[in-house]
């Protein structure tokens, strides 16, 4: 369904930005995605070649080097770039931090990153979860004490998507003594600033195609033009951005569900067992018959959450909803796919258990289900 | 969400038309409720009054004394009637039996039937299913036997929703040896034509506000006329007729399930436990939440199914794909939200036991999930 | 597996018991299983029936007029009257009230009830809910006043099983302003005392062959010894008593699912579809797999439970888990084995129908499935 | 409850036995557990070491050097080694290859290879899966041909455990052409045949701890007495095997499952969010209650098929629902207990990681749960 020309949403334009984006990704990345696997990391070569073929920043203005495009095009690469099974860091940079530059950076911090950003030579991370204190903004230990016309930047995060790799990460940070949703801001930090210093490359269940990191800062000297946004609004901040950030992961979430999906009809269509197609088993038919089901209700859902983002109306509540569902889905759709191959399904040179170890992290990042149902909750009344 | 400016399908007029749905439901339907249920049967009174109001057969042609609308009209009625928790038959005749005569009917048929079923004063029904025999249309044992220039029908069926009060039935029967896909047909059945009879109204576990009858017919003679559609036609215009009345199943499920849901909000949050409203319990926040995000997935995708019905793009294996979501998921919505009402959930004078035992069936009538199973499954290669 | 010879804590006794037991219900209720449905009770001739051939209270001593037996044989009539798809109240009577009196009543409480409760001339309910208050004690506003050397009981109940037909009723009352867990204290209150009085017979989804009513106390006046157990001693009985509480509906419910499994099983293998029995779809076969592992390993557990129990062994939080599982398990198992049912699952004269409507209640009632994860977590340090 | 003195299949023996199996393991196992997992394979020393403590093969009659002990020694062993978190392919030599032999070995067989099974010395596998062809034994390829007073082995299998180290392998045959029920004969290849040869050590999504391989038979020469039980008897010795091997495997799911329950208790007491223990939030503790409950059943029914085992009662099918159920809940143990640790769960450093990976193919081996559910099937008429 990712191609169908029944996605309202989506018009010429948009068709022809898909047919590129699919070309780019098959010639830079596919090739790589063993490699990447392997190596643990993608190489800086590859975010250069893609930010050149126009796949990076989409919304970024064209006074930044950005096309000034809307957030379907980021759903556009995000959706083929899960279909083919990466785990790039690429819609982190595009989807998030980049927003936040283009929304809150001053006219001077937006000439100095974004142009980089569009083009893969700079690479950038978001760091907020803590060791110990996952999502919650309350326990932030990172402190960013007034020091001069600046700020000196002390404390550690994890977690943290393309920590290896970034030139550039946003650092949420307190800036007054209690921290909380009224002391907290946030910090641009150039990894080499002094006392900025990574952690080893974590060593995860899956989402090998993307580098995962510890950061240190002892006592990171910040000049004032380091500051992003107003002194104090980082939770504010934080809270707008939310709504891209999860629909982004429920973009994601959705495209790889239906590649799980497709690689287990293709693997049943293939296999025979007692003298059978497995997909000839009303088992596997009717199992997979309930996961269309749902991919159709999901692709649906998607289309109108991105219409509704793009229209500036897809509320916190709403964005935590699709990311909540559709994180869920794609965990079934995946561990049933995986079931589906027997025992293929639990070796690695399949595509279906990369997928599938990729998949559960989706739960997970960007908040917890629980965090998810949590935010919802606090709309119903 | 049910009136939400924000489903785009809608404009004016239909919202227009929704102010005038509830209205005339709020008037005719909602204080007889109880007794419908109690009666197992709504009286012919209730069917002139909404017919009066135009709330039936919204897609019937003004040539014949509709108001010659499209189905997100019919759809505004199944809402709202379902939101009220009602269990009448009225979208039975709007939805599918109407849409039968409209397309396979003769001018003469639809002179003679339609500007009745419109107005409420002719009820109709509709007789695929037999006793022992389910969904499967190929051991059907209906027989219409030539006769002249007509037609003797004998046999019987069952599950027939307002079998009790039909004036008018459509009856699938073989009229062929073989009978199966190429040998069945249908014909228009009056309920005053000698050889007809009706068995009891039939006690099911909810829908009491909905009478479902064995029908019997004892070699009813049936002039030529009464053929509706071609002869042998009977499978291929069953087929084309079920992506609307899956859809019609649908729409319905997803406004109960709302429904339900907002029982269990407005329950859990009189209600004290242990000090505290049982909306404030985490399990129950989260549990609501969890219903709410599928919901939201659930009318953007109902949303998506109707436009595209409506443009008559929505396939049988879609259509059936959007009956088994959107019901097994009012199942859970209903199912849960009893289970947040403790022991008051399982009192009939509460709505969310009425809900509960009408929701039941929806797994089951117009074609059990696991039939909607099948049929997606042939789709998948 | 309700008889099998392997179930190794049933000996000779047990099982010649068990043989008593079956001929006893199927002479004395299963002919009148249809009438107590209808009528919404069990006439006071059935109790006396069942409690001449020795059915009823068997762990009453023999000194008050009762067989001194331990709880296997209350199990063995638990399972068989609910295998049968009766719901009266005999086990409220014999595993829940008579409990009450044979630990906590005086040789006088004994003399007079526990002779008429063995012989079933005296039907008995326990009341502790009260009306928008569940399960929480701490809610509690039945209040009994010290007065001279009784008390005036004033309050309301409801949810109580056997309330129309009851003759004796343990009362559970606030003795102290405060009331919670050290001042409440148990009642037995004779229906014949002035000021009680009966709500109607509660119309509720299933369950019907058992009467549920709200009961009301009108500064009912209570000599001294109508006090059970301790003054301010009523928040220990009670939960002394879950535990077998809690496992009798455990019982209830292991032998429920296996009837709805074996209707189930003679269901498909009697019905035809598509040319097949139902029975031989892979659907059905899976379906029905995943079910017979569950009673299998329900058996077990059930099994272990009762000899933990008839040991003094099983704890609170084990019979609480109990209850959880094995009422969720007969939900899953009934709610199965309707759909499998098709359209006929949803007709009342079907047995799933009612063992469908009864097992619902059974995550509600004795304390919800939540309530029983509150008290099993408190046991996870 | 791993040693609750409340097991009462245990007895003074068994409990002495496994404080000497957890003081082995600590030793021998406990500190290579991470070195195993990075290396994919266990050392042959600690395969010696616990050999040599008498954990190898308890059910070995002592003229072969065993212990002449019953399966609950090997159960222990199996929930111990699991319960540690290690993928050791133990007790596939203890539970699987070594009942083979006792069973069906020539007086020859057993002294040849038994003794040094119990010391550790040796190393065993057994091979039934092909490439494409799963637990299909209709579609065996491997053929062993009559040659001279021997037999000339040809094929391959896959996914065999102790592939890489294995000094001895059972390997399923077809030995007529049709194969089949009636054509299959087991065979025990030494690894030094000439012609025997393996793959690489499989690449798997977890059970790093164990190693997995293809095997290739290129005309192995087997003299005579290399064939196992009778010839064309392969079909009926599997089957009967078939229950000590899924209860094998139930044993290490129930043990796992337990372990991995510990694990999110201890994180979720550790760490803090939003001020308070995880631990604490009403959706922690409902879920941890939801698994105790469960994980009490599974101990019950576990305890129940090991003494039906031993008593050599426990039927295929019963087997088979072992394996069904215990690997499921085994599997939403460690699922939901990596979702209750956040981020860290995803983090291979944490137990509950490779709890998690090795947990997922355990619906898959040993036969799939569909699989089981078509074994289970079959007894249910």
């Amino acid at each position: 369904m990712l191609d169908a020309e029944d996605r309202s949403l989506f018009n010429e334009d948009h068709r022809a930005f898909r047919e590129t984006v699919r070309r780019v990704l098959a010639d830079v990345i596919e090739p790589r995605l063993d490699a990447h696997e392997r190596d643990g990391i993608v190489e800086r070569e590859a975010w250069e070649k893609v930010g050149a073929a126009g796949l990076l920043c989409p919304q970024v203005p064209e006074a930044y080097g950005g096309p000034g495009l809307d957030f379907a095009f980021n759903a556009i690469v995000g959706e083929e770039i899960s279909y083919m099974g990466s785990a790039a860091g690429f819609t982190l940079q595009s989807d998030i931090v980049a927003d936040y530059l283009v929304h809150y950076g001053s006219e001077d911090q937006k000439k100095r990153y974004l142009p980089g950003m569009v083009a893969g030579s700079t690479i950038s991370a978001i760091a907020m979860t803590e060791p110990g204190a996952g999502s919650d903004l309350q326990g932030m230990k990172t402190l960013a004490k007034a020091d001069g016309n600046g700020w000196k930047l002390s404390g550690s995060k994890t977690y943290i998507t393309n920590g290896q790799s970034a030139d550039l990460v946003i650092v949420a940070a307190r800036t007054t003594e209690e921290g909380g949703a009224k002391g907290i801001s946030l910090f641009l930090v150039e990894t080499g600033d002094e006392g900025f210093s990574r952690g080893r490359n974590l060593d995860k269940i899956g989402l090998h195609g993307n580098d995962t990191s510890e950061l240190f800062f002892d006592e990171v000297k910040l000049p004032a033009d380091r500051l992003l946004g107003a002194e104090n609004g980082g939770f504010i901040m934080l809270m707008q951005q939310l709504p891209q950030e999860r629909l982004s992961i429920a973009v994601q979430a959705q495209a790889s569900a239906q590649r799980a999906f497709d690689e287990a009809v293709k693997f049943t269509s293939d296999r025979k067992a007692f003298g059978r197609r497995i997909a000839d088993f009303q088992n596997t038919r009717f199992t997979l018959a309930d996961l269309k089901a749902r991919l159709q209700v999901g692709w649906a859902h998607l289309d109108w959450a991105i219409q509704r983002h793009v229209a500036g109306k897809l509320t916190p509540a709403e964005a935590s909803a699709a990311k909540l569902w559709h994180t869920e889905m794609q965990w079934d759709c995946c561990d049933t796919a995986l079931q589906l191959h027997g025992g293929a399904g639990y070796m690695n040179e399949y595509p279906i258990a990369r997928l599938w170890r990729d998949a559960r992290v989706a739960r997970i990042y960007g908040g917890t289900s629980e965090i998810m149902k949590e935010l919802i909750s606090r709309t119903i009344s």
